[in-house]
């Protein structure tokens, strides 16, 4: 069929099980087609093929409500809710979103991109219903990697309590973005390989009855023995402790096992989990081979075989540069420890797992748990490289706060991914952390210009033991600068010029120095000096060139790919305020507005982060300032 | 004994039974004392006295690492450390710090004021030990409560999955700050109640043999069934599913089994959790009838009769104000449903509670899980009302972020305890909220001048119906205004002019403006004009207005006893800079440093958030001003 012309999945409901086979058949090449040419997260999606069918044959969406937790893994649910024919544009400016969005569809309930928080809105949800007496299922899909998080644990514990109506789907692949860790996860092992004694509960309940009975003691034993068969190792008896009736394991692309159990499930009074394992990147086998992650988001890729195609760029990435920086450091000093929550592949931490072992923690996605264990590492003298998404250290705020600034631990921050992401979108964007980490009292943070400034912050931030240390570092790849053989700590809040002038300054750090210099470069054309400095220590800021430059009382414009409310720029104007300084300064950076998906130069185009808009910024600066000049003399 | 001649615990090793029973009798009666006159979270610590002194028996410390979760209750644990002498200074400025303190002793290795965060903070301190091979006990003490938070549940999943060497301590009094709620409270309530059955289970694995193997398949469930036996009832198969040893339960209060247990667990390897339960406020009858949680914390009592000794503030508590409009608004917009971490008492919602038990959610200890049920809600067109402190909606940075404002959720957020906090000190000061609210798009951000405008503002929040707003309200009561009949919502981003003035501009909101006006007064005598300006939406500002002042450019001032970067000065000061003002503008504020207990008058005098302080900036600006006036002229 032309799963274009899908515009609701009622169809669903008279397909038989040959049909539904053809149909997910059909989806997981459309997938595998699409994706090779605009990437994304293939692995996820293949997995859920048959599940995602089955749910919306079982349910009924928009009113029975999905909630995709993470978000990634719901390319099927958009083929099935009438959006196939916008997979072309997936990921990309203006296109179809990589995750649920409210505003694409009112089968998008729910929408998402961090981990974890599907079983909390499906609380609240649920909760509506009650209260409004509607009648309606709420089905979160969970992985088993997502159930880790913190918040989803608190939810569990929560909806056991209440008693509430609900289906949580968990999907159980046993890999979320790396393989998983964590006690939790070893529990569904215990499930899953326990299939085969799925059966030996009703034959023990037989047997029991057959127990010879002695006396009063006894008797009450044996009372107990059947109580506890609910405990047996077939059951789900974590879930059912927490309140949960459990349902499973089942095969998630089983059809016919599929239907049965969401059906079941419906009549269910009270919470039901169903365990459903599936396989990611079912149907495709490079992405059914991969046993670290490497398919579970990815760029384009050739469809026949599966190889990657090679970016153009020419550095290392961000990533790899600063992981293997650290593992240099880590030879010879051995109070570091590394630790991921659950991001060993998108960190590049492999070779420091490899090589060190026991200084070397992936905690699975748990971002509050790995900050306040950093912080519990740093207590006993140790070093903790805590390696995390900016998006993701969201999470994390308060461990940062309350945890490793407030008793001014030595905890090494690596923030991964700051600045724009592209395609991700608006849940991934690293925007906010230098507003919600300029303000925690102890903390130091900062952004190299390039690979080489990148290695030598590495030691500046292991070398540093005066409190916690940040260091920002972008999505993507280097610019490709030569390395120097040995690193060299930074002085803490030194700032140098990149470039001389003497009719403005521009302050900017990391990616954006770029921009500064194009805008520079356009001045000099037009006979305007602009000194350009490398702002790398974002706190603290380097006062005494803060000084100097605000004696000299040139315009100035600060330009960060961050959010400008409380930002960089907002740093520099309380400095000038502080001082009294009158010197003219504006400010370029992300408005208030949450950044979409796109390519990261089309979206900095949109929201006027540009080198054009850096010369007329200071044309029009050093305008005013002449007439200022004019008025003052 | 002389408590106060106490200089380590090591002495505690040579007392047998009735000694310690001596012991914890004069503890308890020195803390109703102490706690008598200067207040403090009596209830917990009375729970603990025996157990405390059985963990000092038991253990070594310094070089054994107690982790008190929360750390209200380390008062036994810092007289057992020689810090009796110091409880006339408790929680008092520049005193004894009501809260472990890494400064304050050899003995407080881990410090904290937020629950849930022991388990990972001993993870990095075993993860320390193990890497170091050093040979010593990790022992974090958690309550029930703190055991739902979500990194509490991320660490067990961890410290299960490594294996590590761990001795955790749950103390289970079945109340945490407010009786306690979650599954897991459930949990724990079987375990509790399964005392009787402790022997059953050595008398089933007897019965066992006995039963009749009759067959291939009969041999192997009579096998899983022996495998099962872990799962009985009486064990805690919750905590050993996920990896941990359980000891218990065990009497909290009764020497012979704490050290008996506490010796056992020593032996044990890998991590084990010992089940102890407790009596909150032992031993004081007014604290053992507690059972809302008045007694969890308190401020000062007569000893003989448990009366707490009135305060002498005329108007309402700003918890039971808020919580009081809210309760008027949902009778008869039924859209409203309230929610709570935890705090029903705290933030005093009882009466919401008993009224519209249907639109009330405790969800226990979990900020996280509190903010997305409420985004969750908001998607269902109910209007949730989140209270939370200050300090702990920290917790809950990205799902206010990701999960409310991303989405433009309409969500109300009650943030209680805004400000100073006092006697609590570093750990609970709510002083960056404005700094981490502020940054996020979409969110509206107020705080009101007196309890009239509280109310009024409740009314907005909830009839605001174009995304998230927050109020944010200080810790005590207001100001004893009338309020009026009619709560009428004020218009969003309106400030207002609250005095007349010529020379210079106060822009202030909430607690600080009384400091206003004093400052104010004070300069009129010396025939200085100042306009005072009630900015009491922090978010958005009052654009209108600041164009006005600033066009009219006479100096301003800015106030808040909130953190300075990235606050509400930085937003006036972005403002100016926007719009190329060259007003003169100051800011008084919160420093960059952590703020430690006392009475909130006396920290802000400290740190010079004073109406003096008010008097002295402003003379400075308006110096500068007409210096300036005089080069331009």
């Amino acid at each position: 069929m032309d799963l274009t012309k899908i515009t609701n999945p009622s169809f669903l409901k008279n397909l038989n099980q040959q049909q539904l086979e053809a149909l997910a058949s059909e989806i997981r090449s459309f997938l595998i087609e699409k994706c090779s040419v605009t990437g994304g997260h293939i692995g996820p999606n293949l997995g859920v093929v048959e599940l995602t069918i089955a749910l919306h044959k079982t349910f009924n969406s928009p009113k029975d409500k999905f909630l995709w937790d993470v978000g990634h893994q719901a390319y099927v649910h958009k083929i099935l809710t009438g959006r196939a024919g916008e997979f072309d544009t997936l990921r990309q400016f203006k296109g179809l979103c990589g995750f649920p969005k409210r505003v694409e569809s009112e089968h998008d309930e729910w929408e998402t991109g961090h981990s974890s928080t599907s079983l909390s809105a499906a609380m609240g949800m649920a909760a509506a219903r009650d209260i409004k007496k509607d009648k309606n299922y709420v089905i979160p899909i969970i992985g088993d990697g997502a159930l880790t998080g913190g918040m989803a644990l608190e939810a569990l514990n929560h909806i056991g309590h209440e008693k509430t109506n609900m289906i949580v789907i968990l999907n159980d692949n046993e890999m979320s973005i790396a393989p998983n860790v964590g006690a939790l996860h070893n529990v569904l092992g215990r499930l899953r390989t326990a299939k085969e004694y799925s059966k030996a509960k009703e034959e023990l309940e037989s047997l029991m009855n057959k127990i010879p009975v002695v006396g009063g003691k006894l008797a009450q034993t044996a009372e107990k023995v059947k109580d506890s068969l609910k405990y047996l190792v077939v059951s789900g008896v974590f879930f059912e402790e927490l309140g949960f009736k459990y349902l499973g394991p089942i095969d998630g692309h089983d059809f016919d096992a599929l239907e049965k159990t969401l059906d079941y499930a419906k009549k269910v009074k009270g919470p039901v989990l169903v365990h459903v394992i599936t396989k990611k990147g079912k149907g495709y086998k490079p992405a059914e081979d991969d046993t670290v992650g490497t398919w579970h988001g990815t760029g384009p890729y050739k469809m026949e075989t599966g190889a990657f195609v090679k970016s153009t760029t020419t550095g290392p990435a961000w990533s790899s540069l600063i992981a293997q920086s650290v593992h240099k450091c880590m030879e010879t000093d051995k109070r570091i420890v590394a630790i991921t929550p659950a991001m060993p592949v998108g960190s590049k931490l492999e070779s420091i797992q490899r090589d060190f072992p026991e200084r070397f923690f992936d905690v699975g996605i748990a971002e509050q748990h790995a900050a306040t264990m950093a912080a519990g590492l740093a207590t006993q003298e140790m070093k903790p490289f805590l390696a995390i998404y900016s998006t993701f250290l969201q999470r994390a705020y308060d461990q940062v706060l309350h945890d490793i600034a407030r008793p001014n631990l030595n905890v090494f921050i690596g923030i991964d991914r700051a600045g724009l992401v592209g395609a991700d979108g608006e849940t991934h964007q690293g925007v906010f952390d230098i507003a919600f980490l300029r303000h925690i009292p102890n903390m130091v943070l900062m952004m190299p210009k390039d690979e080489n400034e990148g290695q030598h912050m590495v030691k500046t931030a292991l070398e540093y033991n005066d409190g916690p240390i940040a260091l920002r570092y972008p999505r993507g790849n280097g610019i490709g600068v030569l390395l120097d053989e040995e690193m060299v700590a930074i002085p803490i809040g030194t700032w140098e010029v990149l470039r001389e002038g003497t009719d403005a300054t521009i302050l900017t750090f990391g990616t954006t120095i770029a921009m500064a210099f194009e805008a520079a470069e356009a001045l000099e054309q037009k006979g305007v000096s602009v000194k350009v400095v490398n702002a790398r220590f974002i706190k603290p800021l380097d006062t005494a060139m803060l000084h100097e430059l605000m004696q000299d009382n040139k315009p100035m414009l600060t330009i960060e790919e961050a959010v400008l409310q409380g930002g960089f720029g907002s740093a520099v104007l309380e400095f000038a305020a502080d001082h009294r300084y009158n010197t003219l300064i504006d400010r370029i950076g992300i408005p208030d507005e949450f950044i979409e998906h796109g390519n990261v130069d089309e979206l900095l185009a949109e929201i006027h982060v540009t080198a054009e808009e850096a010369v007329n910024r200071l044309e029009k600066l050093i305008q005013l300032k002449q007439q200022e000049s004019l008025r003052t003399v």
